[in-house]
């Protein structure tokens, strides 16, 4: 049976090279990076070469990238750290962020009784700058915590409008950047964002490996506990093979932006015209049709489907081998609807089936006509 | 240049069936085990299998098992709970634990104001049993940490009697048993044992993955926050190649354990004996001389060679090839003293260099000789 892939922002096919860059790494580095030998400096060293790589394509410092088991992990180090260490007393977020942000902060929250404000945001989904700019007066220590590209529906927020406001207004601003690094070129030393979150496994690297930016002398301290490594950030031995995947990855992602942005986007924008075509009904979540202030890897639609034959239509599509989402793969387990959706869509849209379709430049203009064939039948 | 790996406690090489089914996950099954469809359901289907192989070699329930970054993390996820969620105002531990369970502790301490206890230790580093029967006397709600194997000299704790103990005294009991997994069948109904910590890269598995024992029923909460992975005891989207090879390595580990024992044990008492004969004023650091209550793999031994010279030894044993260790391999990279000599010796004996010799299968007595060889020239 065909088999289409269009969840790539759940997750992504790890790229050949780096699998094999991964195994020769698994074969013959296997060093703990601790250890002082011969065998352990060659770990050592290949951990760092990879920290120096990442660091140069968003122009920081190597030591002030930290390695993580991915992007939650990251989210939660900096988050937990900034209230517990830096005498954060007020997050201000948004009510679309990653749950890896929102129950971090619902929990730090109980925990230290600190203030956490929602920041407005458009019917699309657009976060209100004069509101942030409003909260931002508040006489609290304040951390702004808002996601660069939102994983459901696409919207691209303007981080260096926001780090700059953060900046003009003494507040740390942190950006889960988990949907954004390997995809969009960042440049931190003209954007002065304090820390971002990123997971290799979005870029065709490996799961379970990840990083997060601390700019230097924040302040952070680690919250996993044990030895020495990451210079203190971040205790328990290093995963050499993951990191080395998420390095070859990232340089293969920027190698070829580009050319894959400009194939992605064309994929996108016949996507978005073959379903206009199929129905004048079907509707776009959030900012997802606007190529301007979305990103280019996916897009989320609502279909005119009847709830009652809404309620089959992501059990057809896998059936037939296609791979999307209801909202974010976090959420597809569970029968509750996206929190996202739920917080942007008027209560008859959120009855109709939304689907959300994610790309990378392994996928090609066959399948969505597959899949438009498959909606087709379906509408 | 010859090359010998006796740092096998540092963390071992990977065997060559977990790579290739590591490889194989990692072209074939890059679904998000979170994502419903068939991707993410085979993803998940494999991480569910994987699950259930490893708590049958425990003989725990499959649910029982939480998977983490690794044996730190786990160390952290059940310490910090059993504070913040269970109500333990003590914790019962032992100055020889790993930096994950002493840091951690510490922190909790200065969090939460609990009560910290070091039990007594004879001038091996063995616990007495009978202090800590004292310790459990506490009107307080208590949690002894201590761990199956010392990671730095090899002592083996009697986990039955010590599981047997804290059941008596209401006490829970977690262990960090990241040197044992996979070197000793454990069997967790026997054992009232309520959680433990495990590392794949000790037992020829990945670096970057291990597992936390969470007893049904127990009250642990999640520390890392996000999505709804591991039944909500862990947030982060599943390391699925990590995991398959983590469970692929354990049962080459069982399925080789008496095999892989004796020939360990032999290479062990081979290399006591040449020790011996080398000369009379070798000493060996804990029990590791004795094979009932040490792990049959490593040896600790401190070396009669004058500080001056002493402190070129790991300098001289890595420029000939050899991998092994001061302390443990998260101290290695440090100038200090391992914490762990540091509490049994004597200071006439920390002067003078101690060393860790850890083994696997992958050994030989070709090796042993080889080392023997070059401690001669040296003392």
């Amino acid at each position: 049976m065909k088999q289409v892939y269009f969840d790539n922002a759940a997750t992504t096919p790890i790229r050949d090279a780096v699998i094999e860059r991964m195994t020769e790494v698994m074969r013959l580095q296997y060093g703990n990076a601790s250890s002082t030998h011969g065998m352990g400096r060659s770990a050592k060293s290949l951990m760092e070469t990879s920290r120096k790589t990442i660091a140069s394509f968003l122009n920081v410092y190597a030591s002030e990238i930290v390695f993580t088991a991915g992007g939650t992990e990251a989210d939660n180090l900096v988050l937990r750290s900034a209230v517990r260490d830096l005498g954060v007393t007020e997050i201000i977020t948004s009510k679309l962020e990653h749950h890896a942000v929102l129950h971090t902060v619902e929990q730090l929250q109980k925990e230290y009784g600190i203030t956490v404000s929602y920041v407005k945001l458009s019917d699309n989904g657009v976060v209100d700058i004069n509101d942030l700019e409003r909260l931002l007066q508040s006489s609290n220590k304040s951390l702004v915590s808002l996601m660069h590209i939102n994983n459901e529906i696409g919207n691209k927020l303007d981080l260096a409008k926001v780090a700059a406001l953060c900046k003009a207004h003494h507040a740390l601003f942190h950006s889960d950047t988990v949907q954004s690094i390997g995809h969009y070129n960042l440049d931190l030393q003209t954007i002065p964002i304090d820390f971002l979150a990123a997971s290799a496994h979005k870029f065709h690297g490996p799961k379970g490996v990840g990083f997060a930016f601390i700019r230097k002398g924040s302040g952070i301290k680690a919250s996993l506990l044990g030895g020495e490594q990451e210079r203190g950030y971040r205790a328990g031995t290093e995963a050499i093979h993951n990191i080395v995947g998420m390095e070859t990855a990232l340089k293969l992602s920027y190698a070829n932006l580009e050319a894959e942005r400009k194939q992605i986007s064309e994929l996108k924008t016949y996507f978005i015209d073959q379903l206009k075509r199929l129905s004048p009904d079907i509707t776009f979540n959030g900012n997802c049709e606007d190529s301007e202030n979305s990103t280019y890897t996916l897009i989320n639609v609502c279909l005119p489907i009847a709830p009652e034959k809404g309620g089959m239509l992501h059990f057809q599509l896998d059936l037939k081998g296609i791979a999307c989402s209801k909202g974010s793969a976090c959420q597809s387990g569970s029968n509750q609807n996206s929190h996202v959706l739920s917080e942007i869509l008027s209560p008859d849209y959120l009855l109709k089936p939304s689907v959300r379709f994610s790309f990378s430049s392994f996928n090609t203009k066959e399948e969505v006509d597959y899949v438009i064939g498959v909606l087709k039948d379906f509408i």
